[in-house]
């Protein structure tokens, strides 16, 4: 079976309870039980990991190579500071989903720039949960055309 | 019947013959089309509506309001340069859904500034023509929590 | 009779609806009504129009020349980014006056540069639609002088 | 009867004498005369100060509370610079009317920005001495509104 | 017979009118008459249009694939702030002359940055209405070498 | 027995009637009792003053030098703006604690920077009227290891 | 007994031996074992972390919600790198009295910004070791008031 | 007898007890007397004052008018961010020769910036008091073209 | 008979041998004895001179006076970086017309300041060595209208 | 025998595997014994590290202080974003020589600043795996001159 | 005897005929005898030479060690561009002047910074031809110091 | 044999004499004797050359082409300011190894920025003297690969 990473970074174990008036009252392990669901309806095996650690988070993409087929990725705040992510992904040429809850862009100026997106697929933001069920979708639409 | 206005900006009547290898080779009817069939599927009534023209967007925006629920709006390089596009959307009140073709993160400096974003709910870019669709099932979620 | 047009540029049509907490409840039609009115008073014809066409602006202000003796323009959102409307400006050499309903200087940082202010006379802003008057009697102040 | 303060600011007691081909040749004491003249027309007090000190314009702008309604200020220089009459004017929450002579918008950068507005209701600029008489205007329609 | 477009963008149809002492006193007539003749001596079809709707330009630029061969364009103000033109001429793939009447970069900042250079084969400014005639002998001499 | 200076600057004199939700209820001369009473604890002699006067601030600070062991200083909005009072307290060379009621690097942009800063010994800020006394502690334990 | 977490960052463990001249000679024990004595006699048990590591500081933040009622935290150089420690924060909702041992304001550009200091109630810098005992006094101040 | 007016800003009067490394040992009184006495040797009438306070530097230019002909200035702190004495000198047409103690040039960035520069005639700075006597220099020979 | 000075800067000696896929095969004695002839049909004698010293091109900018009518220049790299350029243009008040082998705005950030522009009549760029032909035209059309 | 710690930072355990167009197909393992063996010629035993995780590094540097004399730092993105490693280098006063891959220089701006630079020695960069030895070498030099 | 060089730079060989309205017309000549006669007052030998090759302005900095006591430096174009001369005058460690015609800090924003001026003792400009004995006053002042 | 050229740059002929403390006491004889003699350990004739005319090492590198391998370049200061001596590398194609004797991003921030690192292979700084037979080491090492 095809399988595909979810990876969640920092103050991510907190949705739920995190400023729910900015990122909704859905759990970490709704969101990760509803990306296993849905990724099942397109023949995906979706596996989950979350840290607030940046060097677990760099472990892990260099884990999926040869592992997953691809990667969802919420980088949390290290979207905006970590160059290191960034050469992480452009190492393992895997393709990636970036994916954030809150619309970035109509938030503080320092949440606008991510070094994530020049290294990744594309980008979806806004949505809160229902954001990572999208990135789902566009990563294995991409998948597909591989 | 809900409808919603899917609302394309500037160049994008030329989708398929520009640039394919930056925006691919499906038309802009073709990626309409694809549009109201999958509205369709949610129950939804999908208008489309294209100009190169700044004033015919606001125009659009303006009359969306008590005739659609909602848009998808791709207002192109407009996007980088309008406030008359950002005002329009503040003053209608209606839920939009910002979406790219490209990941305009990733590319010039001058694409990375969005007016829409803040008035807009969230961003998809980078998925090319499936970017729509993610965008009309982002918008049906939205307005069926309101 | 001396004629003075006032000019309206985008979203400025849905005065009165449009975010009544910032630019309160008051109609376009109404705010022309009271210029025409405020106008007679002092002896000045006062022609109305309004456009979300940044083209058709301009075609007006090019038009004014020979037909009004002076503008009272509110560009709303295309003062802040067309060099177009300032060349137009420039060109015909009538007295413009510039009004804002906010006092844009108070808003978004995007809103404080105006490529009006350089070929106007002056500017009234903050004052709702109260600042028309006020400009009508400044342009008229300015004619008396000329 | 209702009173109102006119406060002006640096170099202002020049007025008339200073760089004409700019500001104008009417002197402050004319100036000052016709605020008092056409306040008297709404019903309004009108008292006038004028210092060169950014200290005095502090002091008399805390002395305001209590004793004026409002207050017509041409914070002259101090306008691009002093935070703390920003600061003095947020204090005594009397609503303020910023008034310049010249259009401040189309000379140097320097004076492009107002530390002012932020906590005025709004700015008229660019119509001399003029500009007092329309900001006694618009200060006396707030009143009403109040 | 071989075809160009010289297009012309917003306030050029003053020209002759328009502060003739930056513009000079030629009119749009006769720089598109001299340009229609110029191009006959070279066996070139010379069809001109101008307008100051920037969704104008953007429909002619993207008639002219497949109708000319290249096109001489003075985009006005619209070269320092339209990023739609940019990606119209991009969508078309054809040879574009970039030509401003004045040194564009001689004069105030805002002027200096062209959306239309990077996707321009050339750029010629300064010269008045000879710089139409000297971008056709370019474009001509792109077209020879194609 | 061993004296300090606790000098305020611009609209220090309103605190408790000024913007109580951002500055609290207390009053100044509240606080300067307060400071005074916590001084005596440690057998530190407290003088008060305050001034809306910059050049007041200057001559205090000047006269500080052989009368006082030291400052705790609150130069409220001059703290951004005042380069004379960096030199002032370069010139004395006596340890300096700056001290904000509110948190300044919470507010906005132009009150992040400080020209105390560079030439006091530290900062605390966000305390309210806490904070003066917490200076007073941090200056005492300077001045007995000096 | 009320609880409280003295939390550092990175390179803090080398206090009293890393550039005595800036950061003096005390070291990380004898600070750490002078918050716990000053705590208890204000009843306040001080409980005491460093890392180098910013996950591990991010952990610590999260885990402190539930058992501590605040934190005194000296986050070190990841203070001006560190958005996620922002949102770590922001997400606990628990007050956060930043400290550090020289006075950041006063030294290189890139230490002047706090990404910790949006979030906290107050900072204390300048003051080497004895700025945690007056950290713990106004995060104490704080808990009384609550 | 000619007469020309000495002005000096902020902290000078602590000249020869501030900062003397940067400044020298020579007092303010030592350099005054030097300057009247130089100025004599020219048939210069030199009269010399000091104010820590901006609005008495402003008055002082004002009365200079008509009574002196020719200013040097040393604006100290004020050089770098006073517009209201670069709005007082513009008023007063007289001839301005700035002087500093110190290379401002050679220190902090914040100190490079002269708002007094585009209205004096010249800037001499770097020569300690000598510098006085040298803008005496240049400020008599610009008399005597006159 | 009328001359006119073609003067060429650094790196332009290598011309037909550099980077040819930027700046095309033809060489520098070719582009000058194509000026040379081209001149000729004008009436035109043309005089050309190449270094990489920018005191040598000073230096025959200077010497151009008296001797030629006007200049074509193409100041390579010193372009962006010479001021000396511009200055010594500035003195010699003779008409320069700027001129560039590649659309110097459609490269690297650094190239896109000229400080050529200022003081030229115009600039044409991006048409290799055909540029420097339309160049002369535009220098002689400018020197009959002399 | 003399020992010095070769440490490297993120992604760099890809080494040989990761993007080799940029980096080389040479392994961390190749490099790594390269240096050992490199070392062993000069008498040093050579000691290797590599963390994806920003805390071991400074965790490495920390224990480096008493075990190693020196350090060649191959902080990979860390470079461009750790103010931490900065300060662990500062806090433990051994000489560090910077090294890296690829000529950082004439990449993404972003990669053009080093918080290393100003605590190293010096910096080597653009010779690939060749890199390190040259750092071994320049470190050798330096301890030889201690 | 003592002797000085008086070194100018780039375009000053044309003082008097460039730009008089700038510049006056005094030529170099003269102000070169000028120079020689005011040292004779004085005791000092003064040499002149000028260049418009930046390399050839360090040569002489460089011979000036050994030969000159200091320097009287006008730099032209080269004082805003030349870090070369800058570090040219640090390596030989005399004294400089240095000297600028017109008022720098009054033109263009490319003529406010100077390279020279950190290795300076002090700037004189403004005070044209009159500027270079004002120099050599303040140098020979600085001589006798030494 | 196989030939490089070592280049040297404005004021290195001073080395030994100038700013010992920041560049050492080695001359730049000795350093060129070095070079040859590593050199020809390698095999590789080195022909020195130093010049503090930009021209002249421009005109260097253009005749180091079929005459020379590669080349070591420390351009000085001319580093931070010479685009042209960018274009003369990137002209002739050959290998470029940038050296500095000290280390260049830990100075003044105009020290940072290198034109020349773009068209390098790497760079090597901070290394005194020895810096020049490293850089031999790596262009060695290149020439070797090719």
């Amino acid at each position: 079976m095809r399988s595909v990473l979810v990876l969640n970074g920092p103050n991510l174990n907190l949705l739920g309870t995190r400023q729910p008036e900015v990122y909704g009252s859905t759990t970490l392990n709704m969101v990760e039980d509803a990306c296993v669901a849905h990724g099942a309806t397109m023949g995906l095996d979706v596996v989950c990991f979350q840290s607030n650690h940046e060097g677990d988070l760099i472990d892990q993409i260099h884990k999926a190579k040869g592992t997953h087929l691809g990667i969802v990725l919420n980088a949390g705040a290290y979207t905006h500071t970590s160059i290191a992510l960034h050469d992480a992904i452009a190492s393992v040429e895997l393709p990636v989903v970036e994916v954030h809850l809150s619309n970035i862009h109509a938030r503080e100026d320092f949440r606008h720039r991510s070094y994530i997106a020049p290294v990744a697929i594309g980008q979806i933001c806004g949505f809160g949960a229902k954001g990572y069920l999208l990135a789902l979708d566009a990563l294995n639409a991409r998948l597909e055309e591989m």
